[in-house]
């Protein structure tokens, strides 16, 4: 079979690669349908994060069941399926309490981007679907894979819910997704802190009450103006950088709490957040936990995360995937085998 | 009149003060019946927070309405009150969203470890007693101007909650209080860290299911006995020290929360935090959103944090009442004008 393996900052390649087995009883082996290109995929194609050796690439996709081991019984050949960016067993004691994404056998795929992978725990990590969902959903499913679930998990852990006042910081297909994510919850007021039209766009249609195009001060201005001059009760954080982090810290109320999805590379001030009563909360999000109920949801179009992909090119064009969202001429590249 | 004035490290004395009075319409004068030597005090007592000049201390009291100015109409001449250790005016946007310690128009006092002090904020600080008190209701009343209100805001903050496991770090008058609080507040599980015989008695009043006496890896492995060999869910850190933020951090299961009292005296090692979907969250307490609640408690004879006052001494004996804290003679001591 083939995938996509990096070699180097900027050198993305599709190549063949061993076809995955089943190892383990709890094994399942899922032909891929869609796949895609993470803005947490950027970090080492941009050399921000090491590439010690060609490694292959990608933790996002859906599609169908090829073989399970013996032991696997909630998923069968045949089932289109969906499952989050790192396996779980779903009944761990860390997993019975919904952290998911910290499972005591959890870990990560080698590498989603390809025509077939392995899914390890797959009774713990797979969701299914009725039946085989219509194509113009795929792309939905497949956003709930990471972006969804990690948007999700922002507005879940910085306490989102009804007649909040939200802020998110970053507008890339998580940021997009933290929108969506807080306005389903049930917040009053939710504002999207982004500069670029197509971007502003999506968050439009799910559901922002207010578009801040305006950063630094400026910005902090702006979400002051829209929260009687304190600062939105969430922020959620979908970005990463020292920047996106001190925007959060600038924009969020007293006594209010940042959500943390973005991968850290910066400080926060703690103590400072001690003194104003904020809280942070977040980490790599408990797909599994969400997976259930943000798949009935989108099986029932009530939310469609599939518009954070502007870009669909064959696997055979990963390269090309990786480079429009690099040079930001994409949101979220979406590839089939 | 008089009170106390800390001169330097380890030399509070009882001394001459100016008698207060109603400089702003909002203030009231309370005559002090009972006021107290907080674990913060010590901080300046033991020279590791400065002392730049003799400055009034204290900020915890209950007592006697004496004057109030012209705007002041929720409390009057004669009302019995307890106020928390920051006043806050109770309407302003922050105080609206319950973060009252974080007041827009709030502040410290002027020392309350004295016969007599001013309240600003009268109206939006000051919570009157039905009647007067019964005099062995005093001490618990007295401790809801601090350190009841901040063991329930650690309880709160972390989102202690029925069914919870929750272990508390600290066994001084704050963490014996977030005991008391996790218990009311429905927890199934609370351990209390301590190794001092008369603060675990308390903590077992109080409601603690467990005691443990061992601290570094040794704590933490007799609190993932207790949790299914994952940490609590929740972390009541009620010290501030690095070893005691380090304890917590260890203590907690990951996807748990820490809520933190203890004034910040170290780091926390927020990326592993985030790795771990830890979530962190304290302050100083909102106390006049707490007040009213647990007011109500202790009236009832519900609760009775006024067991973590061991020494009880005229206000003229201010300095042995600090002594006794300072070298661990006394858990929390109670001093009367």
């Amino acid at each position: 079979m083939y995938g996509a393996v990096i070699h180097a900052p900027g050198d993305v390649r599709y190549e063949e690669r061993e076809d995955p087995a089943i190892l383990e009883p709890t094994d399942a082996v899922v032909r891929t349908v869609a796949a895609c290109v993470c803005g947490s995929d950027l970090w080492r194609y941009r050399g921000i994060s090491p590439v010690p050796k060609p490694t292959p690439i990608g933790h996002e996709y859906c599609g169908v069941v090829e073989a399970v081991g013996d032991a696997v019984t909630s998923v069968k050949v045949g089932d289109f399926v969906v499952g989050g960016f790192l396996y779980s067993d779903n009944t761990c004691p860390v997993c019975r309490k919904g952290a998911h994404a910290n499972c005591q056998h959890g870990g990560g795929y080698a590498g989603c981007q390809a025509d077939r992978i392995r899914v390890p725990q797959a009774d713990g990590t797979l969701v299914a679907t009725p039946e085989m969902p219509a194509d113009d959903l795929i792309p939905s499913i497949l956003a709930l894979s990471d972006v969804m679930c990690t948007g999700w998990h922002a507005a879940v852990s910085a306490g989102v819910g009804p007649g909040k006042s939200v802020a998110v910081v970053g507008d890339g297909a998580v940021g997009l997704c933290a929108v969506l994510a807080a306005v389903q919850l049930g917040a009053e007021t939710v504002i999207a802190m982004s500069r670029h039209d197509s971007r502003q766009k999506v968050a439009t249609e799910f559901g922002a009450t207010h578009i801040i195009a305006e950063r630094g001060e400026d910005g902090i201005a702006k979400i002051r103006e829209l929260t009687e001059g304190i600062g939105a009760d969430c922020v959620l954080e979908c970005v990463g950088t020292q920047d996106a982090r001190l925007q959060a810290v600038g924009c969020v109320r007293d006594g209010g709490n940042i959500g943390l999805v973005g991968v850290p590379h910066g400080e926060l001030p703690v103590d400072k957040l001690f003194w104003r009563n904020v809280g942070i909360k977040g980490g790599p999000a408990h797909c599994r936990e969400y997976l259930p109920q943000l798949l009935e949801l989108v099986l029932a179009r009530k939310i469609n995360p599939g518009l954070v992909f502007d870009l669909e090119l064959p696997l055979s064009e990963i390269a090309e995937a990786y480079a429009a969202m690099d040079e930001r001429r994409a949101i979220k590249s979406l590839v089939r085998p």
